[in-house]
């Protein structure tokens, strides 16, 4: 890469970023109805925004929710594909008394831009349309074939994006999917996130008598349905902290070497995070860091619980029924159905005499992981390295990103998570905002990451 | 007893109805303070009503909620004194929608009267008082000291009662007191209840880390307050369904040999209760009865859980904080703040590491209990059986009516529950009522106890 390219950003980062403004000024708010025609107006500028950038075939394509824009450039023969993905929609702006300026009307202060869907993700997602742009006026053509699909529902848990996927497999295949959607894990220090955990969850109901009843009269007489959940719930851990479900941990692998390695290069206090959340200890299963714990060990949480009378004070009834929801953590080669019936299998197991248990399985979503030496990890590292002049830090994520895996699955490429974000940026929160350093060094790194690939085998 | 009485009685009968339908009219809802007035009104109208019947030194007593009404009748010289203890309180008639008369404008349908407060504890408490009127109308004398204490706060948990009992407790002392305030076990089928169960009521608060924390984040590092929670709740059972805390069976005695024989009377059938409750099996401490397990076995019941998110579908949160109420069962020689303490200590014992845990000790109730053998129960036993021409049976109740074991101590004098209601007349519920023929029946009953108690030594 030469100083053309970089000339040229210069010469026009004014104007990129009255542009950024611009889309940022739509209020594209996917989960509230008020703000469809801004969804549409959305959509279209993102599209013209992709013709405009020199990619060919761009289409706002309509879908049962919001429409979906798609384009691509694919002159670069013999080399690699790169599927940008990334999404126009905002979360809401409430509560809007705690901003310091209108969410919608994106305000400078110093290099950071404050504006709701600045870092998420609209900041982020213009990198990629800009580099396009850099790049084709620079030299006139791309030195990888690139596609885009730009979603308009990430926020409301993209219902329509997976079928979307499915069924238009063959228009959006690529080696590569590359995503920036997310923070690099401190200022000045990049950080690829190689793997996610995926998501599994239930709702477990127990019922004992067909109505509350008397605790003076049937006391001591029936089964109490709040003391046959709460052996169910309890018995889903053993004492060291590993989960009791038969076969849960089967065929994960521990660490590679190489992920022992590179987990050790992280800044992690786990002093400075028990004391951040009040707590006299941490806690888990036995044998593992916190950072293995909470990224690549799966996990079953039970996230609420209620039963009996949920009054004032004590109101003496055997209650007949209680229920518990529960989210599993996942990570590979778990599957979510298959451990949804293992948690089942294990509820009707553990399940007490006089009670029925039924167990209603409600959220899947697949774990993910690029290994750390793939090429496009590399290929990544190398382009950070190259823009931040220090080695990337490789992570793996605790949470979970369900269409990462489904890009991966039914596309066959892989996923790479190249944020230019800030951990403290307030995304979802008042004061969003972004550093625009990293914008600037974003389309740096996009543009020598495609470089990159370009010299590998397609 | 002879033909007087009861000559007596059969003239005065409607008379004495018409009377209990005055009583009936005053709507005393001592939860509602709009029906102030009418409290004081019926408190003056028993009084009265005392006065009229015989009784001296008859006093509308002032206690920070409603009078109590005190009466006395003391010229049986060397003989016994029985304190007749009542209440004129009912509770709320709503919801008037489903009563088919007016709850304060009684009405005769057959042999019953349906109205708030006919069997529940008007009519009941009226049969002592015809009673004393009847014998010093027949005989001039009574063959039994005499006292009356009555409340207006039963209905509202007694709280001024207690207080009372201590603070007049020379005024009170009797050597039986003798409570009309329930049921018979069936229609014609005497029978008395002879044992209470006292109670405990605390809530366990479970606090882990300061806020709700996000599952994929933190999922595996951190302790989850309803882990820690049902962790504490399953371990108050054993596997045999025994209560598991330390010296929670301290000294309680299994059924004597008389509790034994007279519970194998009892109409229990186990397998209808069960089909009744819809359940597959019933549950409970192994070794014992259903009958035993729901009246002299002491019991631990979770009433009520809560924690983590309650709205909607399942947010994946570790939840910070959760929480549980509780409500045991008591038999003697237990005692609530000893079994409180028990239960906190071991809550702190079984709680995990990594959370804090809190018990709030809220409830606290004595349990009762009158031996089968004492006089004053077998005396009751025969005066039912001159009556209902059946011997009585003999039952333990699991429920809780802390005020007869403050009686019992306070005073030193045995309880006797004689109840003449039936199990069926909708006490505290629309169309409550009361079957006259046990109106006429208790007051012979009631007449024919005090000739009994009268032949005791005092």
């Amino acid at each position: 890469m030469d100083n053309k390219l970089l000339t040229y950003l210069a010469e026009h980062r004014d104007e990129h970023i009255e542009q950024l403004k611009n889309l940022i000024r739509i209020p594209s708010v996917s989960a509230l109805s008020k703000h469809k025609d801004d969804m549409h107006a959305c959509s279209q500028w993102m599209a013209d925004s992709l013709t405009k950038a020199g990619l060919e075939k761009v289409e706002v394509m309509q879908t049962p929710g919001h429409p979906i824009i798609y384009g691509e450039w694919l002159h670069a023969e013999g080399k690699p594909t790169i599927l940008v993905y990334g999404h126009y929609d905002v979360q809401p702006a409430e509560p809007l008394e705690l901003w310091n300026s209108d969410p919608f009307e994106p305000e400078t202060r110093g290099d950071k831009l404050y504006a709701r869907g600045a870092t998420d993700d609209k900041g982020q997602l213009f990198i990629h349309v800009k580099a396009v742009e850099a790049w084709l006026q620079t030299y006139g053509t791309l030195p990888v074939n690139i596609k885009f699909c730009i979603e308009g529902e990430e926020e409301i848990t993209s219902p329509n994006l997976a079928p979307f996927i499915e069924q238009y497999q063959d228009k959006l295949s690529a080696d590569i999917v590359l995503i920036s959607d997310g923070p690099i894990i401190a200022e000045g220090q990049p950080s690829i996130e190689y793997g996610l955990r995926g998501m599994a969850g239930c709702e477990i109901k127990v019922q004992a008598s067909n109505t509350d009843l008397h605790s003076g009269l049937f006391g001591g007489g029936v089964p109490n349905a709040i003391h046959a959940l709460s052996d169910i719930l309890s018995s889903f851990h053993n004492a060291n902290g590993a989960v009791a479900i038969d076969g849960f941990y089967d065929g994960i692998a521990p660490f590679t070497e190489q992920e022992r390695e590179a987990s050790s290069k992280l800044p992690i206090n786990e002093d400075q995070i028990r004391q951040g959340l009040g707590l006299s200890s941490l806690y888990g299963e036995e044998g593992y860091s916190y950072y293995e714990r909470t990224t690549s060990r799966p996990t079953v949480e039970v996230t609420s619980v209620t039963g009996g009378f949920q009054g004032e004070g004590i109101k003496p009834i055997i209650p007949s029924k209680a229920s518990a929801k529960i989210a599993c953590r996942l990570v590979p080669p778990q599957v979510p159905s298959d451990i949804l019936d293992k948690l089942e299998a294990h509820v009707i197991k553990v399940c007490p005499v006089g009670v029925t248990v039924t167990v209603d399985k409600l959220l899947r979503g697949n774990p993910y992981i690029t290994p750390i030496d793939h090429p496009a990890i590399q290929a990544a590292s190398e382009a950070y390295e190259y823009t931040y002049s220090k080695p990337a830090l490789y992570t793996r994520g605790g949470g979970s990103i369900p269409i990462v895996e489904v890009f991966s699955r039914v596309l066959g490429a892989a996923v790479v998570l190249m944020g230019f974000g800030l951990p403290d940026e307030n995304l979802h929160a008042p004061n969003e905002h972004f550093d625009l350093r990293n914008f600037d060094k974003g389309i740096v790194t996009t543009c020598k990451y495609w470089e990159n690939i370009a010299s590998l085998k397609a």
